[in-house]
């Protein structure tokens, strides 16, 4: 028999959702706070939820031998002071479609002029001013896994050239001109005719500040720059700078250094930024469950899990 | 010796494209103002401009034999009072791609509640309420020709399903069920579960105000109508009816009875209503002379030219 804990906001839809599989040998507790369950911590081998709540009680879990992660990032959980010796798995392959949507919603936004077209029709005035086109305009991924994929494809569909960014992998039909390892010698080379630039890296020590002041000098003046991803990713205080002094066109951000975004940052009166608040993709339980319920049969079967992090990698 | 007269707000370009493909057997003369060249009207047999512009020379032109319209609308050369006696183009194939763009730009937002997001970040307030989906969604596109097949793609890669109303034809794979013929007894079962209505549709006797009162009450009260196709297609009135009284969530419409809309027309001050000023998907130069190029080398083969309008469907 199987002891889980599901630690999770949305505790009661994942019960409810696992329940409804009914998986075999199988023993489940859910709740919203670590505090609940803290007492019976010991007894749970197998765990799923988010990873902010799942490491305020990992210490007390010695049985511990699976976490599946409601999010794709699990950064909680990479502290270098936390146990490493069960198997940890994120949530992928779920959220290509929703940053699909909301990339390309924020690029055609600029490239329709929406917000420019909504001023002129609260003055009632008849605005024919052109707009631009997607087509064949430049856009540069940071990281290409399976969100990337799905971006480079969404690119594709609207007749875009598309740069891709990764460690190593070239796994995307879809990116017509791969980079990897330092940028340094090749920021020019990568960034230099970008329209977009998307970052959907991970945090970890390598993608630390990647995108920094000598990175944002290397793009155009008309370029966009989107982040769904993680807030580390980016120098938040050159950004701000390069917004401000008008040497990039704009940039649409979802994540931050610090959640919610303090009311004192720079970001709340930086020109031409669009701040979405972290919901980009959100986790929604009927996505998400699937993906404990697929791994927990493979786990009986004994068949490798899918989409387990390297905690070294960071991902 | 064929004598071209192009007549256009873009003389100068499409004189330039035009020469640029040093086409056999062709004297072209270009003018932006019918007036400029009225006196000489008689000399031509070819025509290329758009169609507003080239309905005032159309009397005085009795040598014309082939006419090249440089839009997909043509409603200004169907005028019963004027001639048919000659061949009729317009240009096709060239809209879709800006067409999805604009009408994927106005879903993508209303799913992602941009303008709701612009507005908690101008009270700098970080928003975190959860955002739509295209995913799963339903749309209804009137007219299915090559701009509504273009949607019908899009919508397939944003994971939607596909309604289709043609008069007859079935040409596109994406639509999941076609309509046709009058719509009185299928509305309910075309329009009761849309979440989106798309007209793409030209203006025809036949689709004269088809969005009236009664197909917007078929509409589900959280579906948004999307009009880039033309303005006769609607019942104006109704439509703004339906706003006000919050039977329908949105309107986004590029194009309406009369353009510019008037000063105090009741669109101005309707809710939930968005006004492009007619800008979906502009005539390009660039995009529009390779089809009349391409037409004249069709004309010099004795091959049928392509995109004809038939003057009785009007399109």
């Amino acid at each position: 028999m199987h002891r889980l804990l599901i630690l999770s906001r949305h505790a009661r839809d994942y019960h409810r959702l696992v329940d409804a599989a009914r998986l075999p040998d199988l023993e489940v507790t859910s709740a919203a706070d670590p505090a609940e369950v803290a007492p019976r911590a010991a007894q749970f081998d197998l765990a799923f939820g988010e990873p902010s709540l799942l490491k305020q009680i990992l210490p007390a879990m010695p049985a511990l031998r699976w976490t599946q992660a409601t999010w794709a990032g699990v950064e909680p959980l990479l502290d270098p002071a936390l146990r490493r010796d069960y198997i940890l798995t994120n949530a992928r392959g779920v959220f290509g479609g929703l940053m699909s949507e909301y990339v390309f919603a924020y690029l055609l936004a600029h490239e329709r002029r929406i917000f420019e077209k909504r001023a002129s029709q609260a003055e009632r005035r008849w605005d024919a001013a052109p707009p631009g086109t997607l087509r064949g305009k430049t856009i540069g991924l940071l990281g290409v896994g399976t969100i990337g994929g799905t971006l480079a494809r969404t690119a594709k569909h609207f007749g875009m050239t598309v740069k891709g960014y990764t460690r190593a992998s070239e796994d995307s039909r879809d990116v017509d001109r791969y980079f990897h390892g330092a940028l340094d010698g090749e920021l020019d080379a990568f960034a230099s005719d970008l329209d977009y630039l998307v970052s959907i890296m991970p945090a970890t020590k390598d993608t630390r500040q990647l995108v920094d002041a000598r990175f944002l000098r290397a793009l155009p003046s008309r370029a966009v720059f989107v982040n769904p991803g993680r807030g580390g990713v980016v120098d938040e205080a050159a950004l701000a700078a390069a917004l401000e002094e008008g040497r990039l066109a704009g940039a649409v951000l979802d994540v931050f250094q610090q959640e919610p975004l303090p009311a004192d940052h720079v970001f709340w009166r930086t020109p031409n930024l669009v701040i979405t608040s972290h919901t980009a993709a959100l986790s929604f339980p009927e996505d998400i469950a699937p993906l404990f319920i697929d791994n927990y049969r493979r786990l009986l079967a004994g068949e490798p899990l899918k989409y387990r992090v390297n905690f070294e990698l960071g991902y």
